[in-house]
């Protein structure tokens, strides 16, 4: 194993720490949530009883491989816990940047349904300042996705479509629209930016993950500890 | 030909007579919008060079069937004209609610992309107050949407998921999203409406037209009129 996902690894045995018998529990994306899901699956073979819902399709297929057992938002729409990575975490504000692993969209409502929310991260995702070489994806529908991107770029010049090997070389969202990943040197106001890219017609949602107060575990070679 | 369509058609034709050679054109959702693009059709069989981009599947068909030239916003991002009905039209603030064909989002990427955006309607669209017995479509996506919904509620506690006979019995968008219809007895600030509705995630976007500038077009038995 080495040091980065030993580092990962930490974080999720502590996240997974947080969850107990008869939670609701959020399935994030991406590769330490991934190992976070690894553990719950490990803890219900053990006996552990509680139900989730997955944030992509990726993270429900690898629940179902676990037994895991799932729920909607119809029958559950409040969960107790989520567990997620995160690409940026600021550290005055725990201003949030995600969605680097394309799932933005249902991480963001899994995220604003759950009473705690923890973010498992590395050192090197807690930055003083937003932005910089890290994008804020923005989900798009594909209707007009570049009539979409001309108001992004009076935001910033820097926009990335994200490319993905198939039919039209766009990266499709579970929810089947593309994104385009907005790169600025510093996000001075998150939530005024959050507010001005959501303001624009054709925007779905964007990764800048706002007031949702999170506990943030950082995980490294020697353990996991708390922002 | 009842009173109404003959209002419908009179509001068609003088939209219509704004479009000129070379135009690209916005082709709408809806009754009246329907008619305006059979008028366009027949002018193109006449010689009219224009492009059009539709605002839904449905309107899309019927201008294939028109054999009306159509384009795409990656050929063409920028339109000259678009033609589409509202639900209500405010008389002060021309602030529009559409949407109730259920093709809005598309609808609106279409109006925000066009310089000059005619609305047909008749008088009975015509409204002091936004709202009342006409709901602002709110289009969710499908993933945790009674999540979105339970969010929508902080607005109002009048809202009904739109349905049709399918598999799971709600109505689906030309973008695979849901919509909620939101009732609101006064909409006093549509603009402070619009931006509560749409930073709420898992909403893609709302019916509130805003800031379009409109020229709005009123039939009725007797001929057309500007408002």
């Amino acid at each position: 194993m080495d040091v980065n996902q030993e580092a990962k690894t930490f974080a999720a045995i502590k996240a997974v720490s947080y969850i107990e018998n008869g939670m609701k529990v959020g399935l994030g994306t991406g590769s330490t949530a991934k190992i976070a899901i690894d553990i719950i699956g490990q803890r219900v073979a053990e006996g552990l009883k509680i139900v989730g819902i997955p944030t992509s399709e990726r993270s429900h297929r690898q629940a179902l491989d676990l037994s895991i057992p799932l729920t909607t938002f119809e029958e559950t729409p409040h969960l107790d816990v989520t567990i997620d990575g995160a690409d940026q975490v600021q550290v005055q504000t725990l201003a949030i940047i995600k969605g680097l692993g394309g799932a933005l969209v249902r991480e963001k409502i899994v995220a604003f349904a759950s009473s705690r929310y923890l973010i498992v991260i590395d050192d090197s995702k807690v930055v003083q300042k937003l932005g910089n070489k890290v994008p804020v994806p923005v989900e798009v529908v594909q209707f007009g996705w570049s009539a979409t991107v001309a108001h992004l770029k009076k935001l910033t010049g820097d926009i990335k479509m994200r490319k993905a090997e198939n039919a039209d070389g766009f990266y499709v969202t579970d929810g089947g629209n593309y994104i385009a990943d907005c790169f600025f040197s510093d996000i001075a106001d998150p939530k005024s930016m959050e507010s001005s890219i959501k303001n624009i017609v054709g925007v779905v949602d964007c990764g800048l993950f706002l007031g949702l107060d999170p506990i943030v575990i950082i995980g490294s070679a020697s353990g996991a500890r708390l922002l």
